[in-house]
């Protein structure tokens, strides 16, 4: 039971197709031992940055010998590369389109401005004996990436998969802006609970801070969503989210991905 | 492989976020043999009495050994106990709001009138050894809850955690009325087939009855969905349900949680 | 490890009430090791069709020693049989309603016409000893057909769960229709990106084509999603699809289940 190993999906397929149910069988066919996890198959149709940003928050949280396959593939059946990178906190499979880059930057393994791979194994999956026979050109989840997570996961040494990966494809850049104490930044998501999370990361507050959005002004960070009637706090993946008390602060204030939110850092 | 043990998950998350997977990396990691069953992530958000009674519909057909931990958690952060209770029927861990305890109640393990244990072990989860090493006021989900979880089915006594828990809350009461040969209750539920379901328990009920709801007059029970077009029928989980053969009772009714039902005995 | 057997559930319960849950603890309790799989719970309420169709598009992915329950049930608590047939390549579970019929069909198993089995073990689901104790009339997924697949899982013959069946309940024709170098098709999903599945499998598309659907003309295949602003491409089950790059073939021109979709046969 030790030796099984943990594979996360996480794509935007849905629950309601049988593509995930597909990748499951692919995967338990050459693994059976193979644990199977999921993080998510509702990242919105096509979101490189959702999906780069749930794989960022879920994998310090499993056994640094999970799996991590992430499938948001617009470019499927093209010539983008499918890819495995393995590093010291886990492995990371996917479409080289910049789906896997900010969990492995934000590792040290990947360097933030070029994408070049400077620690880890990196490979390009071009091996055809750890593929599905007949591999579609319109869902390499099933037939590149399944396969490949689970030969890792039975074993095979990632060495094994294609030739070296030198450089990984980067996401655009969508971070906040810093200057003259303020922090400009934007809502990314919206959760269940309407809790509106930005993209301004905990470490960028230094001290005292008042958060402006769609003309809520909020003095000072919350320890709580109980704490007032309407919090700015750091959430629990270290962003700053706006929430309201017993209620909805996107559905209240109209917060949708996008709207602007500004930190002023107090003196 | 018979020592492994089931850990269920119900909460108000959904299945978008980063949250149920970062509590399953949190499980995985403490105890890599537990096998993890999601109940439900789909609770209205904050509805405790809706997880509440989730809880009671399920843990009945679950191995007596299974750990069921319910994150339905509006108080998080705020100082409402998190706490465990193990019973012969299983153990229970969540927030001390109420969701835990509809279904101990059921089983003799708590009081019904003043949430007193008068059975069973029942701890505050205090243990710092525990917990996440960083615990968020945010998500005990991940930090207290998932933890506690992975510690009991590794083999750690709930005597560990923390102090004895005397007392638990209850939730706010919602049951039917019974007077004169008549049971006033409500709709607390429609399911996906729009079956709408009566918080009245088959055990209410005795002989020839006759059911109201919003103007509709069924007479007597029903034993299958295709006996007849409207059915008055008790449900899976012991509770009158209103259904309509092939049809959505509640969608041609009008029928949503808080409508009326009455069902009168008759002599 | 190795020695655990797959067990796959496809439904229309949905993921937010007791129904799934339920089902996972009766086979958690019986056979402690069994792997369970979702393949979707999202099924149309009572769509025996969309449950068939699954069915068909997963099994071959999965390993042949899987037991699949499908529960698609508008006549639980009717005199339909519960049924279990067991073949080269999989167990399948569930109503005799037609859900099972088509994927055993593909096999050789049973005879496209009649529904006559011609290979394979098929037996009536009626023995006492492999049910839940009490059997209720509106849910057999937890006390009739999770319980089957359970003992099956832990070793017991599909022998002792009851008579022979001698013939399984066929689903309504609903196939293509192929004349004078015209397929006549009909789209009977759309997926979560907007394309849109025809019931047209590719062995009946021969040499170059035309395909027409709302108005639409689009010559030949194509061999990925991104080829062209409108494809029709051979989807990863095996079915002819509508497909917009970067876009949602069906929200664009309003293709929905039941869409007549043509494909000519050029010389």
């Amino acid at each position: 039971m030790t030796d099984a190993r943990v594979i996360t999906l996480t794509t935007d397929f849905g629950t309601r197709d049988a593509y995930v149910a597909s990748m499951k069988g692919v995967i338990l066919q050459i693994d059976p031992g193979a644990i199977i996890v999921d993080v998510s198959h509702e990242v919105a149709p096509q979101d490189i940055a959702e999906g780069a940003a749930l794989l960022a928050a879920i994998y310090p949280f499993f056994p640094s010998s999970s799996i991590h396959v992430v499938v948001i593939d617009p470019g499927v059946g093209t010539d983008r590369h499918a890819i495995v990178v393995e590093s010291a906190r886990g492995t990371f499979i996917g479409p080289d389109n910049g789906v896997l880059a900010p969990a492995l930057v934000l590792q040290g393994v990947v360097e933030g401005g070029t994408g070049t791979v400077i620690d880890g194994r990196a490979r390009v999956l071009t091996s055809e004996r750890h593929r599905q026979p007949v591999v579609s050109s319109t869902f390499h989840g099933r037939d590149i990436f399944a396969p490949a997570a689970a030969h890792i996961a039975a074993g095979v040494p990632v060495e094994e998969f294609g030739p070296p990966l030198v450089r990984i494809v980067m996401p655009e850049a969508r971070g906040p802006q810093v200057e003259n104490g303020a922090i400009r930044g934007e809502i990314i998501r919206v959760d269940r609970f309407g809790n509106a999370v930005s993209n301004i990361s905990a470490d960028l507050i230094h001290g005292r801070c008042r958060v402006v959005v769609r003309g809520l002004e909020i003095d000072g960070l919350s320890s709580s969503y109980q704490t007032r009637e309407w919090s700015a706090i750091i959430g629990s993946t270290g962003l700053l989210e706006i929430a309201r008390r017993n209620g909805s602060a996107a559905g209240t204030l109209g917060l949708e991905p996008g709207q602007a939110v500004c930190v002023s850092l107090l003196p």
